[in-house]
């Protein structure tokens, strides 16, 4: 389906999409409930062999952009668990709540904000309690006594290990404002009614940078200002989106008004995705003044200024946040590359040749699809065209990742191929070992040559003859 | 220091050695205390810049070892809270404990199997409670109701969420059995007593294959037993230590004798290495039977068998799990890297040059170092030496993961890179611009040639010049 057509989907068909992205995630290994066999657990996920090469994907894909394409950006990899001032000093433990009511009749619990009326998605119309304040954070108690002094909290956002850890960094690495430091990992909150697949869960990962840069008064000539920074890192993830297959098309900025902003933002914009549920935020980067780093300045009672040599000033930076949901751009990435579309009957399967048979494929950017080649030996029981795919197969998995793939008739493979997203599929068969048919002087193949194998594009399903030697080249030529 | 060397420290020195270790770590920014600012909690640690590379060239190298190198492996990524009925399953809500004692003096807590006799660390000797028992799980409360039957766990490993998705891989993939399903993903323990630096923590990180083998009756001809599967497991573990730098002489197996196995194992070997501290476990490699998916069929209700076409059989697989610690590997890593030498004083310093001096360098294998090449411009402040210098960067950025150096004196920051463990510099100088002084004649170069940098490597200190051109041939020679 092109973009446009999913565009212009009804409620109902946008709705027939999602539960078919939902069923292919499952049936081919993206995205299991967790702890399925028990019934599941509401708000978690598990990626399954194919969900998990995606999110590695991606997790390579932003630490190659944020962290190694950069001289100014430096990673970090802290615990999930931190000293509970760590979010008193956050503002977390007082204020991270959503307003929650109980339905008096079926004592289902719910968002307040989210009701769509006065009436309870359990058992229909009738009255809820008062709204009261429900935090997000989920609490644990480390140490060997349970006591209020060793509770603490799964942290509900990575950011704050970047903050607490701005000194540490600051001291043992080369950097100077501005320059950022980076983190990949888990967060936990307790949405109180997990909805839309992965995409609002209690366990996510989160991809944030904090870039701090010189407040307004220090910024010389030619150097950007905290707005225009922001402007920069905004344009930036812009780009990000794109590079990994997210046509702009489909991606807006929310530029949040002055009001709509925390009492110390400068400025906020989300990048928000069209999914089929309706277009959500993957990201916001906000201007976040110094407010992160002043406050652990002030629980702590340790120093967060940084002395700028060429200003002789000491100063508390200003923070630029992009902030990424790596599950949401999985499920971004998914709910884009889903497409079905209808193909005359594929050469090989027992269909007329001119019948129409309707193929799913998911057209994932090679770079991130999570298998790259799949290397299909015709016969699965004829021992010469299994050592000679093997051996290609061996070459190959030293590039790119690769799977194998013996099962079913070849037609099958590609199909089944097509649902995982896989760009190229290198079939060995008899010609491979007998010598090619036909020339194909772009290859250099000539007819009679031997170490010939098909190789398969998986969007125009266009198959070329071509030498085991040249496949590298030429599988790294079309990525 | 050489690995004998290390090997034959008294304890006071073994200690010392270890103190430098955790110092270095902190000041180069390899490892710091969590939430440090706070005070730090005890148990948890967080990676700094050079840390979290290491975990990441850790983490792809396992992965490429076990998922990618092979055929009969594939990744899961799944959630750390799970429903609880699987650690019912597991055996970890009932059996999962440490026994612990209190001390009635201090009132501090104690593990009562590691206190070396009855005194009390803290407070000397005198007397403790009764032995207790202390479930090492952490537990937390998702959704909106805090009750009993919302209560879970913070996966005490990652082993678990493998078994319970053992159906939905086996039914979404083309793997038969023998196959394996590997995961890299934190696990949380409330140690009683965090200690010796990061190897004992209450957060941590596990790097897991469970690899689901024939039972023995069904095991034809030619086919690998039961037994066959963990010897081969045992070895091929062993090879992926030293494959990332750590010496068989420092890593010994510990194979468990029946009597200490637990009733449903055939066999575990644990890999153990040479700390500072003493030896201990890395990696235990257990024959675990079908004990785990024979608990989730019993607790699920869900069938857990495989169906073997050839042998036309069903089976509940025999399981092998080599089990990793990922933070403890690191910390393997930092020790046997760490290396005291006496030089003759740096050229271009201001010692006279018969003078000796201490280097301290981490000699870590290349594809484990976090960064692989400093870029140094000489001077920091001649704009034609950095825009030179910029573009070398730009070229080997390409390549490696490099980092931009012009802080200090030229051997000031080859003591800096030494001490990060950056296996080469490459240092732009007058000469880069003007024309070498000499014939190199096995780098290309002969004196008067443009375009040549010095590269320095870290463990011999010896410097080559060489042409900006082959620069990205002859490091990944030396890789």
């Amino acid at each position: 389906m092109s973009d446009k057509a999913q565009n212009n989907l009804t409620p109902t068909q946008q709705s027939g999409l999602m539960e078919k992205i939902v069923a292919l995630s499952k049936r081919r290994g993206f995205i299991y409930p967790s702890s399925e066999i028990y019934g599941g657990i509401n708000g978690f996920w598990d990626y399954g062999p194919l969900g998990a090469e995606l999110k590695r994907n991606l997790r390579d894909a932003w630490w190659r952009a944020i962290v190694y394409d950069r001289t100014d950006v430096v990673g970090l990899d802290a615990s999930i668990i931190m000293h509970p001032k760590i979010w008193e000093a956050s503002g977390h433990v007082a204020g991270f709540n959503d307003p929650m009511v109980d339905c008096k009749k079926c004592k289902g619990r719910w968002r307040a904000d989210q009701l769509p009326e006065t009436k309870c998605p359990q058992s229909g119309p009738h009255e809820f309690t008062e709204a009261r304040s429900f935090n997000l954070m989920l609490d644990t108690y480390p140490g060997p006594i349970r006591s209020e002094e060793n509770k603490t909290y799964l942290r509900p956002e990575t950011a704050q290990a970047i903050f607490a850890q701005f000194k540490n960094v600051l001291d043992t690495t080369r950097q100077k404002v501005p320059f950022g430091i980076a983190q990949i990992g888990k967060a936990f909150r307790n949405e109180i009614n997990p909805r839309n697949f992965t995409f609002r869960s209690r366990e996510f990962e989160q991809m944030e940078l904090e870039f701090f840069v010189k407040p307004d008064a220090f910024v010389k000539q030619g150097e950007r200002t905290v707005a225009q920074w922001h402007e920069y890192w905004v344009e930036e993830r812009f780009r990000w989106y794109e590079s990994i297959g997210l046509p702009r098309t489909k991606l807006h900025p929310k530029v949040y008004e002055k009001k709509e902003l925390a009492h110390y933002a400068s400025a906020c914009t989300d990048i928000e995705f069209d999914f089929p549920f309706g277009r959500q935020e993957l990201e916001g980067i906000a201007a976040r003044g110094d407010f992160d780093l002043s406050q652990h300045q002030k629980f702590s009672g340790q120093k967060m200024e940084y002395f700028d040599e060429e200003a002789k000033a000491r100063y508390i930076p200003q923070v630029i946040e992009p902030s990424a949901g790596l599950d949401r751009t999985v499920l971004a990435l998914l709910c884009h590359a889903y497409t079905e579309e209808k193909i005359c009957a594929q050469a090989g399967t027992l269909m007329p040749p001119d019948a129409e048979e309707t193929r799913i494929v998911m057209r994932f950017a090679p770079r991130i699809a999570p298998i790259k080649v799949a290397v299909l030996p015709l016969l699965k029981n004829k021992e010469i065209l299994v050592t000679k795919a093997q051996e290609v197969f061996r070459l190959l998995q030293k590039h790119f990742v690769c799977q194998w793939d013996d099962r079913g008739n070849i037609g099958k493979r590609y199909r089944y191929q097509d649902e995982q997203g896989t760009p190229w599929c290198v079939t060995v068969d008899f010609e491979t070992l007998e010598g090619a048919k036909a020339d194909a002087p772009e290859f250099g193949v000539n007819a009679g040559d031997q170490d010939t194998v098909t190789l398969r594009d998986r969007d125009s399903m266009k198959q070329v003859r071509i030498k085991i030697s040249d496949l590298v080249a030429e599988i790294s030529r079309r990525w």
